[in-house]
């Protein structure tokens, strides 16, 4: 079963709400004898971190790793690993107001009718901040994975304005507070996002993930297909609507010559001529670059107030005060490249168990 | 884990090759007392069955569904049903030439470097013959949902070509060999896939499901979410690139007013004034209909030759003879209403299991 | 979930009614390119095969399996393997008049209270026709361990009759109807069951099962220990009332120092002097053989009548008059070993999995 | 999978060791609304707690438990709940000079065999020590089953001496540190523990414990059969070398007559005279009490010196000073008791989801 857990054998289970005293997850079958520190986590945590910048929350959270378990001088020893991280800049009366009211488009609405309870403060579980526990889970997972194979991703669009691929730069993303592989676009989604707060309004992103130097022969069709995983994990981050591999959409349009990306041979190596697949075919990874991308819608969370109705069955009006991103795309660069490195790792290790070690 | 089976409670497991003696599926964990008999199986089948129409492979498969366990005096027992159907209509020799040569965009070559092995004729398990089992596993999957929920699904695009959304009549969709809900698009695909047919190419297709009459509060947050199980089973069908909930990828380019869809009151209900969500909100539905589209690449077996490779590392060209669609994405129809029956049944179940009945 | 699956990695899912047209099973998570053909199932079916001497149930079932997938010119192909048995000697007449009382201490009452229907003919799915399926699929599983790994069992109690293990003949095991390692105690079985099949009563048995050869390392703890999995599995053979590993129940009264067993270096190796761990050590194979036992329970379809209830409600004496064995325990043998096969080759795998090639 | 998870639908993830900085565990899948806070749990954690007297190691431990997520305003709110337990009283210098000695009995060699590295202070993770998170998971489990159904458990056999059955008093388990049902028994235990402390060895235990007011119909046959999930629930305690329901192995011996319970109409109620089966028919419960039992090795860390190996493959002998359980079978009851409660939240969970509310 999979409530709060991904993965069959690197498999993660997080828990943890808003403004609850900590989060944290479970990472349960990783490889033992691979170097682990608290470090290793924390640098990946530190990209994710809200209130780096005035683009995202301004809640401070340091959002400092502990390991409780699973590693012993440096090392995993194979058992569970516990990671906890504690929440310190809770300020649960920011919500007071909201308790009663449902804020459209939100999960708030929709816990309260499934559970007939919830912890609303902040939005309780399903607030991004579990996302931190992903990322810390991504961070073993690379590990996992090792240093051959590269996970890295990019923000391709902030509301309706798109980068232009011919400007990428895998060297830009690091350099602006956007994730943003197109300087020139960079600059623009500045202003864009500034007249957007200004307004108490939000937007949607897209967000695109590459992994390269991915093994051939991950996947486990036909029920298990790593492009499968990889969408319902993509489509499990807060606030998705959409994920695509490779072509993605685009390929409805083309024809079968375009879209098959052709074969040759380069040494002893078979190598592909084009990514249509986006590195998978029937379920399997190919060696080629994995390509992923996922569509966040705005967050509910505005100053401009919605029709909604409250817990008393009134219809109201509700606009959001508190801290909150305008748009949650951005932080969700590194929550994508922790899944995708967790779907990765999760299949190395099935790959393993049924065919012997994996081909690179 | 799932290398075969998918869902947890409503519970999946398929089997079979395109040219074997047969194909099936059990289906565990259904509910007992259900009335069921081959026939609610049948009707679902001969949907999806190829050879019907000019537009699809003209392999003649009866599809005939046998229940083998789990069925008592035509109700079910809540011990497992196995299904079967047999392959009648195999014509390996069509294959014979190409069990060396890899079809470019094609699982055959994946499966290879995966396994060191693969069933090659016909597609072996990567075939879309596959789908039959799951479409019969939908059959089931609706009759535990209940004759108050409907799902029905529609092409929205075929090749570069889309529906007029104005113009949707879903009596269409059962008129036209392409389950499209707009009559003046179908007769101009009909025009677009004799083209295609000529030119011994294929195109791509995009899908629509819906699903109305959904109880409020199925998902489980938050990595068992609804969407995120929808995106992994439909990304799962064969030659799906895509999947999008609700207003999709669009949603990246909306404000946060814009998409948040309104709540109001009607007689003691809340109702929703849009469904950018898609009935889904953090995870769980909220008694909105269930909106899936998911993106079909163009079929890779074509008549027109593809630059590839062959088994003994050799560059070479390829292009297929046997008997196609030449869009797959049009069967693929019924088998994402049957996808996503499935789902709903499963988190039906789920939801019965942690919070008791549902709200309906 | 398991309702009617076992194993994670070689994972089977068992379907079929005793009456039913018939029983199977689907394999999954196989590894590629093993020998593998129908010969080498029904090598194992037939040791179990009912009807082949006069202390066993006289249905005369031929137990041929068929593969319907997985399996391609002569070797798995990594996909699931299905196995077919159909049921040819039904006689359903026999358990007429029994469809409306319970017989006691069967499965029968409890299943129509928890489902509310039941395929009662010949005890439906609780049948211990349905063990066919798990010697199939230990079959696989005997491949997956490879010919280094040798899994036997031997009955060592028959009613309150143990045998005398100073007298322990592996050779003799395969001379008698009974898998008895001591030819004297067989001698004195016959005799003892025929007074039984007189009386028209039956009895219990107590199984041994060990496995030699196997890898150091196999099990996952601490809840997916091998010593729990394999109680979990022999617990789950019909009508098993006890199991135990090692010195079992025995280790109760021992000192500590009695006990552990002690270790010595051979050559490169260590060695155990003794073996009451039963080669499981913190839920980890230890390389030693596994010893594990089980205890049988007296069949509950006896001529002798027993007071009971009818589906009205009513007081009634059962007595059952179809054919049945006088000792189920003797046929559980086969069963055992197939257990024992198939969780240790899921074990293998899941090692593999986290901890790459075992050593041996 | 199940590497330190166990439970399906009601889901215990476990994590920590010996000596890390703590212990803890996730239950996943908890009902909401249910009323739960610190003192519901720490209550049966009380009953476990080591250093209580001089028959349990003396290791000081508060066990003291805190509540991280998954409650709100005193109840459940039906996600994960994460319980976290300092660890407080390490004395890993105890340990220090067997680091390197492997105790016979042990799990220390096996861990190092499997994984390569191990946490050796205090056996880490395979320490008694983890058990307590199983006590706590159980005390939510007893939550979720209601005050109708009532678990508790004795110690009936330490070393070679049992309890007289005749002398059976419940109310005397709670006055004696043996949890003894029988007080002319406990008090000869009490000699007999000193006599083995003074000597510097240890001995093994048999526990019995009992649910009563269990609804009927729990169970998932037939590879989720409640008998058999005990069977594995119970096998994955420490330790632990045998497990047996109802008669157990004494059913071998019986006829059929004489282990069949009949059954009676009392009012409208179907009675059992007998309970041979121990509450569970084909693997589901009958409303009659579950009665499992189990059998623990004596403890492996006792100050006799057992020949063994070192790390550096030589031959040494063994003898551990540390604080240790002369019969780690007292300790057991407490957590006997907690798995029952898991397996069985878990199973009410499973047959309200297929088979809707269950029977009382």
């Amino acid at each position: 079963m999979s409530h709060n857990s991904f993965g069959h054998l690197f498999r993660v289970t997080t828990w943890g709400e808003s403004h609850g005293p900590a989060i944290g997850c479970v990472v349960d079958g990783c490889p033992p004898r691979l170097p682990l520190d608290e470090a290793d986590i924390q640098t990946w945590l530190d990209r994710r971190r809200p209130g780096q910048n005035r683009f995202t929350t301004q809640r401070q959270e340091p959002d400092t790793v502990r390991i409780l378990s699973g590693v012993f001088e440096g090392k995993t020893t194979g058992t569970p690993i516990a990671l906890h991280i504690d929440n310190v800049d809770q300020r649960s009366k920011d919500y007071a107001e909201i308790a009663e009211s449902y804020r459209p488009g939100h999960a708030q609405w929709a816990y309260q009718q499934k559970y007939g309870i919830q912890d609303y403060r902040g939005g309780g579980r399903s607030s991004a901040r579990e996302t931190a526990t992903r990322v810390a889970a991504g961070a073993i997972a690379r590990k996992v994975l090792g240093a051959g194979l590269a996970i890295r991703g990019a923000l391709i669009q902030l509301g309706s304005r798109r980068i232009d691929r011919a400007r990428w730069d895998w060297a830009e993303v690091e350099r602006n507070p956007f994730w943003c592989p197109d300087a020139k676009t960079a600059a623009l989604w500045e202003a864009d996002l500034d007249a957007l707060r200004k307004a108490g309004s939000s937007t949607g992103a897209v967000i695109e993930i590459e992994a390269s130097g991915v093994p051939i022969g991950l996947g486990a069709p036909v029920h298990g297909k790593l492009d499968a995983d990889l969408a319902g994990a993509m489509m499990g981050i807060n606030a998705v609507k959409g994920v695509e591999i490779g072509a993605g959409f685009a390929a409805a349009a083309l024809r079968g010559e375009t879209n098959a990306d052709p074969m040759r041979i380069q040494g002893n190596q078979v190598v592909f001529t084009a990514n249509n697949a986006g590195g998978i075919l029937g379920g399997i990874s190919t060696g080629q670059p994995i390509v992923v991308r996922f569509a966040v819608k705005p967050t509910s969370s505005i100053l401009i107030p919605i029709p909604s109705v409250n817990a008393r069955g009134e219809e109201v009006e509700v606009s959001t005060k508190g801290r909150h991103d305008p748009c949650v795309g951005i932080r969700a660069v590194p929550v994508g490249e922790a899944m995708l490195a967790c779907v990765l790792a999760d299949h190395l290790l099935r790959h393993r168990a049924q065919c012997g070690e994996e081909k690179t």
